[in-house]
């Protein structure tokens, strides 16, 4: 019996186990939260190729259902440390040690921090606008990033709060351009170019932001700030030196493989230079299909 | 205006499609048939991630019809070649001639033959058992092949046909193990291994075949042979020598683009390890971004 394992259960996991399993492996999931990752909180996606539109968590539990459909088994434990052992590969959690001889390591990103977040987060400053926008009704909030993810939050907050700021860090949006014109089409949508924020300032929860726009110090009220400057690859739980990673992100080959034979990656935690849940989802069929294959060619021991 | 094509309307390009119309590209695909290509004639399509199951041709028409509504252009015109060009490349149809910056190569793959099917295509001889499975009711047939093509072919036929032999070249199926193993629990499919056909035989349609079977010639009656013995990328239109190519699949790196600036691919056409729905979709995904960008940086003349 070939067996694999996959850490993280996001739509780059799911994908795997979806080809692992129709591959007749045994697939061991990781995962402490829920499945589907950060997709769930997409408020709508309208890229994933045959949905004209459709809202993340729905796209993400289709993906899940499907995955469970075919017998996929989740352990919910917090994956502490990834090592290579005699049989292949040893995963440690918080409540126990587990081998396999293939693993794909599936673990997507964490949001980056400003620094200066301090008390705030969860009492004004937020990461995720689909999850937290409504707190925000009728009420005037920031959103600092000046990317596809940033304009998002920004545009989905447009409908919800009554003015949107947008700190982009550049002289320009690094957005997708449907995503930015749409976005600056909105009444209280209003874009500051060159801007950082300085301080976080209120009492109990956020009343005011500090920023430098264009080097010029400004005060702007605001009771939320939704914090989009990108994300770090969760790889710290890996202790194999030999991994290859660039800028933090895992090294795969076309069949996603890492600088370690039988060690996997896929979607967002790769050096991949795309990163949308279509290829995540590419990325999990083939590291599902190479490691059940990988796992079959070892002697079970 | 960055302006892109796309050579072939299958998944792969429709998908490029969906990611250059979003990065705000006009986009001209080059399909002289219907969007969907391969795709609209798969039976049933469990792996495509968010799908339990889904028939070919709903899953391939909500990608055209995604494609269509971010205001997608298409030409019915069979492309003859692809040539460089000082505007970048020239393409040239059976009815006019077109130059374009930047352009994505989406034809995927041609049906092997036999080689002796003479007359027979049409009349007994088929490449499709979806398009044409429904003619041989309750008749008995032959698939020839044994990778998943050819499994999943056997394996529709056998709720159709009173008999489906399959003759598999090697000593085993080479396709996805549980597709295999569903199939042979099927009581009128009978797998022939070691099995070459040598003759089709028939007046005016096929009524027989006769096959080497571990060497030793059998006659067995069949009213149908369906062949599917692997494909052939589709890249005799393109006229550019230093586009690399590795047993006839087009190289490309990360990003889908080919050994020529500008010049990407995507999908079945590729040397892309895996050839799935889900993978072509993220090629197109990727080919469609970075040639929009490529288009953008160069300049209008």
């Amino acid at each position: 019996m070939k067996k694999i394992a996959i850490i993280g259960g996001g739509v780059a996991g799911l994908s795997a186990a979806v080809y692992a399993l129709r591959a007749n492996a045994e697939v061991t999931m990781f995962e402490q939260f829920g499945l589907g990752g950060l997709v769930t909180t997409i408020d709508k996606i309208e890229n994933y190729p045959s949905y004209k539109s459709v809202e993340g968590w729905k796209l993400s539990s289709d993906m899940a259902a499907q995955a469970k459909a075919l017998g996929l088994k989740t352990v919910r434990q917090k994956v502490l440390s990834l090592e290579t052992h005699e049989l292949g590969f040893k995963i440690v959690t918080d409540k126990g040690e587990y081998t396999f001889p293939s693993v794909v390591v599936a673990t997507g990103t964490a949001h980056n921090k400003l620094g200066i977040e301090g008390d705030y987060v969860g009492r004004g400053v937020s990461y995720c606008a689909t999850c937290d926008g409504a707190f925000y009704r009728d009420l005037p909030v920031m959103v600092v990033g000046g990317g596809s993810t940033a304009a998002r939050e920004a545009l989905y907050l447009s409908d919800i709060c009554s003015k949107v700021y947008v700190a982009v860090p550049q002289a320009n949006f690094t957005a997708e351009e449907m995503l930015v014109e749409t976005l600056l089409k909105k009444q209280n949508v209003e874009a500051l170019y060159n801007t950082s924020v300085a301080e976080i300032l209120g009492s109990d929860t956020v009343s005011e932001v500090k920023i430098f726009n264009n080097n010029e110090v400004q005060h702007l009220a605001v009771n939320g700030i939704f914090v989009a400057i990108g994300a770090i690859p969760v790889t710290d739980f890996i202790h194999i030196d030999q991994v290859e990673k660039q800028r933090g992100y895992i090294v795969v080959d076309g069949r996603c493989e890492t600088t370690v034979k039988g060690l996997f990656a896929a979607g967002d935690v790769t050096n991949g230079p795309l990163k949308q849940i279509v290829t995540a989802c590419a990325d999990g069929a083939k590291a599902g299909a190479f490691a059940s294959a990988f796992a079959a060619s070892t002697k079970e021991k």
